[in-house]
């Protein structure tokens, strides 16, 4: 039977100031990518939040980012290697052992925001950030972008990588994602986000922006909680996977069945 | 043979800024207690000081203290127990990956400044902080002032403590701290301090303010890497100990041989 | 005829994170008193919210707080006198600035959660954040609790106060307010809320929890935007003030009429 | 008579945290760049250092950066114009009303680190920068490399500018400097820097790295205070340009005399 893992970035709140509808979107994922208290959540969250994922049966991930709280983790920044690594170390760190607090161990690790494009470019901070999810444990796995050099550094390290598809983004014929300023960069419709997704899985096959069909290999599908429509995307997709026959697992259950 | 334990705060730059001796203290200690990144330190540091501990063979603890860089968390801050229990297992979980990266465990966590003082009078605090440790593994010890609601908190949720003595402070009748502000609140003399803490391990006794002899148990000596007279106080220190037959050993070494 | 001011807290958002119904409680109300970037706002959401105020003909005062931004300011800190004067000076300063650029003044400064109602018992601290302001103009007024420490300070330096009246909370016979955990501690139904501000103004009293009725000069009367209910107290507040023949006007404009 | 600024970045401690020797190269120069608390200092030691600047007849300008205070402000990050405007505006304006509380009045402003070098270059980010320092004051100078985009913002918006020249760097015959990596990037001895300057301020030409005579204006030499090498270089620095009979003024003083 064919599985998939869903994914979404949760716990973006930060002391007082909520962002993000984690209740409702945490029902339809299997996998959470959770704020390290960098570029968004805090201590408090990030327990409160792996306890949300226990309960609802969600794996999850570290979700760490620069420290940039004021740009969200979205802004550029020059950092060296050495200091990527120590970065991502110490908030899946600490974020790990929240998990293990609850009686969970850390699914993955997927870098936020402009440091994940940046380093999904860069082979040194790819390398840099692989080397800290293979010291956090043998069966920690990097979230990155399909073909990205994430994929090739964890290639190099021998440590496992989930590609990750966006469940509301176009693709170029080459399987870069659409530039957000040209005609057919989002996915509105969630009827048609979920087929394409059902097509993904089945056939490994989504369309282009150009018509053709693309060839992509993903483990997991990420999809948005910061909204009504977004939650309302994650849950449609959600449904359509499962009455195409498709499971919905987390990346551990489907490794467990030969998956990542 | 008697043993004891020597600790000392470490890792306390942050970015550009230096603080502290730590080469030249590391040679003198059997612990060290590594700011954790919220009141003094940082990632890339916490990395930096965890190897020079392992390159020297002193045991690692995390010294985690308030969100509070400016203040350098020595300033009274009213945080709620599930607030402490969060910033305690986060700084405390982030520093212990850092020791696994380099096949090390974590043996302790002490609290820094203001956490410490007030947590060891109150008994919510110092319980929410022995419940972090508590989760963060069976063998982390909990490090405080003897006699303290650290000791009875530890008691209460069964793990182990550690209670440590100030190398160059006086004590009253009662087992408290001169206030600094009074006659006999400091020892500056290395030789005087160094004979003190022969006596305390050996006789378990320690010479009170008024010239009484208070009986303490102490596990561990706090010596201080400031400047360069508390470098060579802990120096003596730990000369005179092992030339009094005082074996120097980390907590985890002492609970081998019956310690901690 | 009757003038009052009524002000609110606004630019309480973060980075990416909202706070608050700014542009909706800003038509409501004459003086604003925001967030400068510690306890939360930053440099680009005042700017923002400067504007906001001065298309909206609302006067701007400065809101310093605690360097907390994890906890909004609202817990207690043991920060010196020194300091206290240093980080409001700062904040305000900052404001001040700010405001220039859009040719407009300070108008005053109130302090934030904890700091204000340390402050407000503490004639130290008190004392420190009214040199600050009167190191910032002449003109620019301390705003704080009426009857507190900050209204001594202002006197004991000669500069302007002003005292601010809540309008959803209950007194006690001797001015303070009704404990929150307490019956009648807030009210909650915008017309009897309106009713007693009408007569805190008219007459200088105001109905306290047991009856009684409560002396008390007001300049100011604090109402809140951050919901929905608050921004309709805020208008019905304002309506009913307006048709009870009380000019609503920001503390210069009253000044000018000789008031504060 | 011939004069010439000199300027220190100063009050670059942050906290518990010391760095620069402030008290000493203060008695050597004319004017300071203060770094505003975003990447160095804060607010008690922006209040320490305008009283030592004041003290000393230094006069006193803003030295803004990132917020970047993990990075001391020295990596570069993607800041849009709108928020370099309001980055500056408030970190300035702080320091302009601690000036102010002393009796003093902000000199200028001279960004630091990432923030200079990036705005040096680029034509939006030099202007964001201009037209904060703009509604400073219109007396408030920007401090920039000569032949910068802080240059041509500074005419475009008709501020005053002040072009800077580093005291320990060779310069390459088009004006920029040696690369860090390469021979002659750093001038060591004193003597020679001091007659280097001599020769800029009096002939406006200092040699260049190929032997050639470079011709440059400069209203301000960067001097630095960072260790006891850079502090007597900056002694010998002042002294041998009074012994040719050039005086050391500030930017103001110098205006004044038909400078900046």
């Amino acid at each position: 039977m064919a599985t998939i893992d869903l994914n979404s970035d949760l716990g973006e709140s930060f002391g007082d100031w909520k962002m993000g509808m984690d209740e409702e979107v945490m029902g339809s994922v299997s996998s959470s990518n959770i704020a390290c208290g960098w570029h968004a959540g805090d201590a408090s969250i990030m327990v409160k939040t792996v306890r949300m994922a226990k309960a609802q049966g969600v794996a999850v991930g570290a979700h760490p980012g620069y420290p940039d709280l004021l740009g969200f983790g979205r802004r550029n920044m020059t950092c060296t290697p050495d200091e990527l690594y120590a970065y991502t170390l110490y908030q899946a760190g600490a974020l790990a052992a929240i998990c293990r607090s609850e009686g969970m161990e850390l699914q993955h690790v997927k870098p936020h925001g402009a440091m994940y494009n940046q380093a999904a470019k860069d082979p040194k901070m790819a390398i840099a950030i692989a080397r800290a999810v293979q010291v956090l444990g043998r069966d920690v796995i990097l979230m990155g972008l399909a073909g990205s050099e994430f994929e090739k550094a964890a290639a190099e390290l021998g440590i496992p990588f989930a590609a990750e598809a966006f469940v509301d983004r176009g693709y170029m014929p080459d399987g870069s994602l659409v530039p957000r300023n040209q005609p057919g960069a989002f996915i509105h419709d969630p009827n048609e986000a979920a087929k394409r997704m059902v097509r993904l899985v089945k056939e490994g096959v989504v369309p282009a922006a150009d018509g053709s069909l693309l060839h992509m290999k993903a483990h997991s599908i990420c999809v948005h909680g910061d909204n009504p429509e977004a939650v309302r995307m994650a849950q449609v997709v959600r449904t359509t996977l499962e009455e195409n026959g498709i499971a919905v697992k987390n990346l551990r259950s489907a490794a467990l069945s030969g998956g990542v």
